[in-house]
């Protein structure tokens, strides 16, 4: 096809953190399944970019296909048009990709790029449609309404928030692909992303329409009579290219260049593109009084099924059993499953003994897992779906005793955890103001982390979702009350062991006073630190009295719902430290 | 002139935080004296722009003259764009400003507004040329060399430094416009801005020379041999309008939209402007190791000088005599001045008792000041250049016996001041990271303060010094070793009393690491906190054990200096908390 180049990722349409097998172009091309790469392939050379944690991975997956690695992590690596430049492509060559799997922010620069050197771009190329042989079928799930009653908010009035902010952007019509923006603003769910109860869709909202376009026969009868009712237009997926394509060119159309894939903007002709973030994303990020009021209800199950957890493990080590990492991680699902509210996991379960717990995007499998043994700590960072609501949790216990280092470094974790649990802060604060508060423990002991302290955390849709967030870089969204995050500061000794302190956290407000008005975080995830990490002449008596009352209310609010054998085992794992 | 409306500010062509009365065409023409104010007169109306500080004394200072006032703290007060849209002026309307006293960035911004509505700008028009009578004249003081020995580095080599970081930026040349860069980079000082040891000049710097326009007749033979021998060429001031008005427009001329008025830009031909933060900012803001050395030289010095200043008032006020606000900032100017490296005080002295001392940028004025009681507290901001280091430091004591209340403001400003002081931080870290910890303890009992925790502050230089800073606002600089910054979290209760706590503070190395580099502050500043003012039940062991070690250290090394009553009060000053 006359194409010198060829770029592909693992990406889909909605361009969603998790895409189904059959979008998966850059694993079948290159064999590397990491959940972020970008692969090139020119007819004698390939290139992979990815990130350090992906370093060793990569170089097994891609064994013997000659395929170049560039660790994104380090500053010094060539990023794919520094390594084009260095192809020396003839004059006039095709730089080719899917513009359905790249956001329109990462094809224009390509397309600048492209037009500054004499290439051109061809956006609608995918040898994957002729050449990949047994391609995986996409599969839709059934489309439901989420019950009004948990989301608070009925789906016309929300629509009308997002038109006031259309207004102040001065947008006749917004596009919304992303398809946790599509599951809030419509209130339905389904089941097309793993981890993420959300559908495939695509919706078009004017000052006089709202269109929402899915598989139609996997909506339920009842999810469709509710669009009727809201005075929502519900039109077949199939048509969305041609809707597109026909808004007319004199509408000022607003479109997210990060969320809104590159294939959908070339079918829009407006002359006036608002290239903007999405007005529904920072509505969808405050969560309602229902939202929370259910969000809460949530946290005592899964602080429950935590307890049977980690009783479980402790009780199966102590009987002498061999218990392999991959084994926990089904365990904690099948527990979580049996509450009547349960959907899904909401993330790949983290659960590494020993070394495994430093690497932090660790998900054991079957077969290349560790054996939990005696001598090293156990880092488990699990999280679900309920009908009404989500979890997001870490905790790191210690499987034998653990040694002076392990208990200062878990405790300056905790110091660090404490501190941002109990900040109170005046309204108009960014999350990266605050994030120092986790990290300042450990820097004074030259330690730290490089991950983000905190992400903003979805309602039964995303569990990473923006845009607030706890970081160490400029994120310029304020704080607001309704705002879910977790608040996980870490620590990774290389070789040993991983630590991590991580409860779901809700801004709210404190108090209003003549100096104007201050918020704080309210914890709501339940479930003990472990006491034996825990080296107390470290805590302040704050920080002593702050983990006593949390332990204290995680035995009151989890003890009702175990049993008696587990009732005691939470207490003595819930005693206030003297 | 057939002008619908001026435009006209306090500034000089420099761009100074401190004009010559000469320049302030501002103040000539509506009364108002703030150190803050833009100015827009129309045939049949007038407008001010300040911020809150000075909404009293503008009202005040423009009493009868029916001048607007538009304060720009408020977020809904119009700005200048949004108040000359509201004039409706007829089409083709001409705007007219000195474009000698407005940044490049203002003049652009407002440029396209006029392109967009129709009117047209006109950059050279200033009524006080003809109008103003009695207009005070522009007078030059003597430029001198800085002594080698306390620059630390030769001009030739920091231009060697400039010219690699042009190179980075592919410019040709350099428009060197900012006093203070001039002076540090050519290593001469001048007294021709109030408060700052700098002179007026401009300077060229590209590939092949460097070229710096001053009043030669102003410049001492020294200096004239010293730039000779460093390979500089010296001109004669006169020439620099036709100097950068014949610079070929095929050069790549890099300058400071910010630190460039618009005249001089209007000059230049370049076809090729690159409008970017001039690279001796930063250079500048990294102290070398002989900087630093004597910048800490200059401490005793100075905090001996407080020593005599505070002695003297408790002195004067046990003995009943009257103590006006005014005297004192008068005092220690005297005291300081005594030694023989001392040029000038640093900036305006705040000399604030009681109420005053909650208006943040109070400065004493004779006549109009207060007597100092004894029932409440003293807050005093000073600071002074030497010829070797600059100082700024504020100090609130009280005056009679402070309530519990004022303990209790006082203690928590000192702990975020320690907090600051005490951070062990990673390389790669920015001061808004770092100014939570100065506000935390405040922010817990809904309290705070609106300005920023620290600045940057030269070397001999302004007292104010970018690029780094500590601020509640995002700023990308990155702390570096070298760079001094001031360390000063305050309390202001309006009406009743203000606290402020300020040392200057270094950027240090502090450890390498297999984690890194880490950094830390080294308090400067030598004076110590009023331990009448310390509520010790708030302060952790830390906290105590810190201000205990800086009080031994601020006795050691200020005693030598004072005469043995003075070394008697200092050492009960500075005894440890139990």
């Amino acid at each position: 096809n006359n194409i010198s180049l060829f770029i592909c990722n693992n990406m889909d349409p909605y361009l969603n953190e998790q895409a189904p097998e059959y979008w998966k172009v850059r694993e079948w091309l290159s064999g590397f399944s990491g959940s972020n790469g970008l692969l090139a392939v020119t007819e004698n050379t390939a290139a992979l970019w990815s990130d350090s944690r992906y370093v060793l991975q990569a170089q097994l997956e891609t064994k013997g296909k000659e395929i170049l690695f560039f660790n994104e992590s380090l500053p010094d690596s060539p990023n794919l048009v520094q390594w084009i430049k260095g192809l020396r492509l003839a004059n006039k060559s095709v730089i080719a990709l899917d513009g359905r799997c790249f956001n329109i922010s990462f094809v224009n620069s390509l397309e600048a790029f492209c037009k500054e050197n004499g290439f051109s771009t061809e956006l609608r190329s995918n040898p994957a449609e002729e050449l990949w042989k047994k391609r995986p079928s996409v599969t839709f799930s059934t489309i439901y309404l989420m019950p009004p009653e948990y989301t608070g908010e009925p789906s016309s009035q929300k629509i009308l928030s997002i038109r006031k902010k259309m207004n102040e952007q001065n947008a006749d019509g917004l596009i919304v692909t992303a398809l946790d923006d599509i599951a809030w603003c419509f209130n339905l769910r389904g089941n097309d992303a793993l981890y993420s109860p959300i559908a495939n869709a695509c919706a078009y909202i004017s000052e006089k329409e709202a269109v929402i376009f899915i598989h139609t026969s996997k909506a339920t009868p009842e999810l469709l009579t509710y669009l009727h009712n809201e005075g929502i237009i519900v039109a077949d997926y199939d048509k969305w290219d041609k809707f597109i394509s026909s808004l007319s060119p004199d509408l000022k159309i607003c479109i997210d260049p990060f969320k809104c894939n590159a294939y959908f903007n070339s079918l829009i002709s407006s002359k006036y593109k608002i290239f903007a973030s999405s007005p529904i994303e920072l509505l969808k990020s405050v969560k309602n009084s229902t939202e929370i009021e259910y969000e809460r209800k949530v946290m005592p199950y899964d602080g429950a099924a935590l307890c049977r957890l980690f009783y479980w493990i402790e009780k199966e080590l102590s009987e002498g059993h061999t218990l392999y990492e991959s084994q926990v991680a089904d365990k904690i699902a099948e527990i979580r499953s049996v509450h009547p509210a349960y959907l899904s996991e909401s993330f790949a379960a983290i659960v590494g003994y020993g070394a495994n717990g430093a690497i932090v995007h660790y998900h054991p499998e079957k077969g290349k897992d560790r054996i939990l043994e005696k001598d090293s700590l156990l880092l488990i960072d699990t999280g679900a779906h309920y009908i009404h609501g989500t979890t997001d949790i870490t905790r790191t216990i210690a499987l034998g005793s653990p040694t002076k280092d392990m208990c200062r470094d878990f405790t300056l974790v905790l110091k660090g955890h404490i501190a941002l649990a109990n900040v109170i802060f005046p309204e108009g604060t960014r999350g990266s103001q605050l994030d120092v508060l986790a990290r300042q423990f450990l820097w004074k002991e030259c330690m730290g982390y490089l991950h983000g302290t905190g992400h903003g955390i979805g309602y039964v849709l995303n569990v990473h979702e923006g845009p607030q967030n706890i970081r160490l870089e400029e994120n310029p969204t304020v704080l607001l009350p309704g705002m879910l995050l977790s608040n996980e500061p870490g620590y990774y000794r290389e070789g040993y062991y991983g630590i991590r302190c991580e409860n779901t956290i809700l801004v709210k407000k404190y108090r209003e006073t003549e100096n104007g008005n201050f918020l704080c975080f309210d914890t709501l995830s339940l479930y003990p630190f472990d006491l034996n990490l825990i080296d107390s002449t470290l805590l302040s008596e704050k920080e002593r009295n702050w983990l006593n009352n949390y332990h204290k209310r995680v035995y009151e609010e989890l003890s009702p719902l175990l049993n008696t054998e587990e009732r005691m085992w939470l207490e003595e794992k819930t005693q206030p430290l003297p």
